[in-house]
């Protein structure tokens, strides 16, 4: 029987979604609790990995159960025993073949900068800028993002993917009370992309860079010709669709 | 030379305001810092303690300084220094004989309750009630908290306090987005005052007490009459009045 979660995370307290000996992850901890539940070895399989920082409001989740458990005791038997910085929201079942990554169709992350005031309470969850930056130039930016691009320009130096092609169906940028909320839909995102797309909005607002550079640096297929990568406190995947 | 500062803090960082030997304490930091930049020691005064988990927007703190630094040099110098889960949002001098406590008029607190699904990215910084609450009784009762009254019902049992009269001049309470927030502002509060006024305010959202039982356990002037003593995550110092 396969499940899938809706599941959100804190991730100032985890070392990342993906496990590792010895360290306290998101992933990691769901299959020890999942596991006891099951009185067998569960794995979990995400819609991708979020790194180490990173927040998740619905992260989605699937795994396998040898015997057949009702989705609501399911729910509540992992809420009463997993760490109390990730909550399971909702759990379904699925058909055997659901796959939480290879079945997405779009994902929606969300990046918030605080241009006012440093918050010593908000510094896990916004990017804590402190800084005023020019809007105006940052949203006339968005639109080059938007499409099918070669986005090698945004990906982790050396990192091994081998296609670096992905298409944005929509990019928005609003401000409210000194924060800017800047939200991504693509059918899908690699290591760093919106991070790094982050760092090259925060140049544009600084006035570093024009808001039609985008275009060039998308072109240049190059890491070098980007800018600064965004702290990861500010990133949420906040939605995954199917 | 006296400094006053207005100092925001993440309670969920520190075991409390209040100094303790060999604890993360915010006292304690503050001073470590401060004495480190004064080269010798430095001792501060609070408006009040913060208890364990307990947050301050606007807490008031003021200390001596042997030589004069000018204030915003001062004000950099501490937080480019201090714990980042600690910010000095502004500093002024003031007159030798002002207190940080003993000067205060009025003083604010917030206390903010999650009646909404449990969000593991708001653990620390509200009180993680997760149910309904019966919002129109809670606002009937607030008026019974007005005015001068002895809130020895309200006290933490066995605390060592003289004298337990107190005026509050407002209370408000408002629902934003499936979370209560709720505004108390008088001339004082005593320890757990503010968590055990919001634990009855609870009960009577729960339908357990009436509204005007609390004008009863304030004159029963007994602490075994009151109700819980709501979670610490969820208050805020938020302004001290001089």
């Amino acid at each position: 029987m396969r499940y899938l979660m809706t599941v959100s995370y804190d991730g100032s307290k985890f070392y990342g979604y993906q496990k590792q000996l010895e360290l306290k992850t998101v992933q990691g901890e769901l299959e020890q609790v999942i596991s006891k539940i099951a009185k067998e070895d569960v794995f979990v399989s995400s819609s991708g990995r979020t790194d180490r920082g990173v927040h998740a409001l619905n992260q989605m989740i699937h795994f396998d159960l040898p015997k057949e458990i009702k989705k609501t005791k399911l729910q509540k038997a992992i809420n009463s025993l997993v760490d109390k910085s990730i909550y399971i929201k909702n759990i379904e079942e699925v058909e055997d073949d659901f796959h939480a990554r290879f079945n997405v169709l779009k994902k929606e992350y969300e990046y918030i900068i605080n241009i006012g005031e440093y918050e010593p309470l908000r510094k896990e969850y916004e990017y804590q800028y402190n800084q005023p930056l020019n809007i105006k130039q940052m949203k006339k930016a968005l639109k080059y993002f938007k499409g099918t691009h070669n986005f090698k320009s945004f990906a982790k130096t050396n990192d091994k993917i081998t296609n670096y092609i992905r298409t944005i169906y929509g990019v928005k940028l609003k401000e409210e009370n000194g924060k800017i909320i800047i939200n991504f839909i693509g059918d899908g995102f690699f290591r760093y992309q919106v991070r790094n797309m982050v760092g090259i909005l925060i140049e544009i607002g600084q006035g570093k860079k024009q808001p039609k550079s985008i275009k060039e640096i998308i072109l240049k297929e190059n890491r070098t010709y980007a800018g600064i990568t965004a702290k990861p406190q500010g990133l949420y995947l906040k939605e995954v669709f199917y």
